[in-house]
């Protein structure tokens, strides 16, 4: 067990590694990078989806997409002719930074802010730092309303919750205040959208935020080359 | 990577041995043990509300409980005056045997049918055989139809898959049909169920299943001690 216990946190600082070698670059090339995790089917590429098309115009977007098996995402994003790298772990529960370093390679130099979907995992992917610059935890109402303390890593490595699904509210036993409440206990000052990427609810406050953070990251990072486009 | 395949395939072959004492001893009890596997907030528990229910005065049932965290899926357990074990894997994204081993040591020896309650995660319980008799994979409508073929493990060691949450149908994107479709490309001969906990739709068609399969598993058996109830 105890040999175990190494090998784990070996993995985990060699990834660590790669991911600050990943956050570096990501900053030489002047992007922004957002994490997107939640369980299976919680609308993690609908939510994709309709960012890309409120960005349209306004920032030059890419997507890195992880699943265990097909393409199916990635031709989803593709369609919006936005730069997209597939990658298929073939089994494996959930991304790695080298994995990351690899589609980083493969994805145009010019963008502005750069999405990372994860495989739909609520326990895994929480160890594994990609060198993104935030990470996004979505949960959907039919889950229920306890997930956050069900699966509390994911939501305490987070630095936003998104409750998708809120169309549905009225067909499902979710109370959001309840959501809400388990979430912040998990981890205090977690910002917190309800968006529906049916009705397109609550998508422009997600993307006000975006843009916020890309900024005060911009301005934290001044070292950066200037970015050709403006929010 | 080479140390690393060794150590995962060592760690699957001993779970193989201790999964093999476990059926052993679930069957020496004379029971029925039945695996259910699904992404976070599929309906695991509803379903198991829902089964425990319809089978009270008919079969004695018992509950072993997986959750990263908390005991909320064990107290609704409870409530139902069925005998249930609640296991926490402080992190561990799957059940592993030899924590089924010891979860069996608490629980009753008088139970008909023993349900194995496993993390929410449609990846990692996979590859892990718990000495459960038959493995059933639950999906819920809300979280669309291609997720036998994005996560195809979970499905190919699976004996029969739910189709849960149909009540919410009319308000989500989701083809039953393609995704019966979809899993019998990755599973052929599954078996499946179109069920909502909420309506009760489809839970009669599955007890009669779990009858049926568990006096299949009665007869193939014939060296444990007779049961003291009857189907």
């Amino acid at each position: 067990m105890a040999e175990l216990i190494t090998i784990e946190q070996n993995i985990l600082r060699k990834n660590a590694d790669v991911a600050a070698d990943n956050r570096a670059e990501i900053e030489r090339r002047g992007a922004f990078a957002v994490g997107l995790v939640s369980a299976p089917g919680s609308g993690k590429t609908s939510l994709l989806e309709r960012t890309l098309k409120a960005l349209q115009g306004r920032l030059r977007a890419a997507v890195i997409e992880g699943d265990v098996q097909t393409d199916r995402d990635a031709r989803r994003i593709a369609a919006l002719d936005v730069p997209v790298v597939q990658i298929v772990t073939n089994g494996t529960c959930h991304l790695e930074a080298r994995m990351v370093q690899g589609a980083l390679q493969r994805l145009p130099g010019d963008v502005d802010v750069l999405f990372i979907e994860n495989v739909g995992n609520l326990v895994c992917p929480a160890s594994y730092d990609l060198g993104e610059h935030r990470r996004v935890v979505l949960t959907s109402t039919p889950e229920g309303d306890d997930k956050p303390l069900k699966y509390p890593a994911m939501f305490r490595t987070a630095d936003a919750l998104i409750v998708n699904k809120v169309d549905l509210l009225p067909y499902v036993a979710y109370d959001v205040e309840q959501a809400k409440a388990f979430a912040l206990q998990v981890r205090p000052g977690l910002v917190v959208f309800e968006t529906s990427c049916v009705s397109g609810d609550g998508i422009d406050r997600w993307i006000q935020w975006l843009l916020d953070e890309r900024a005060i990251h911009l301005r934290a990072c001044p070292t950066q080359p200037a970015s050709a486009s403006t929010t």
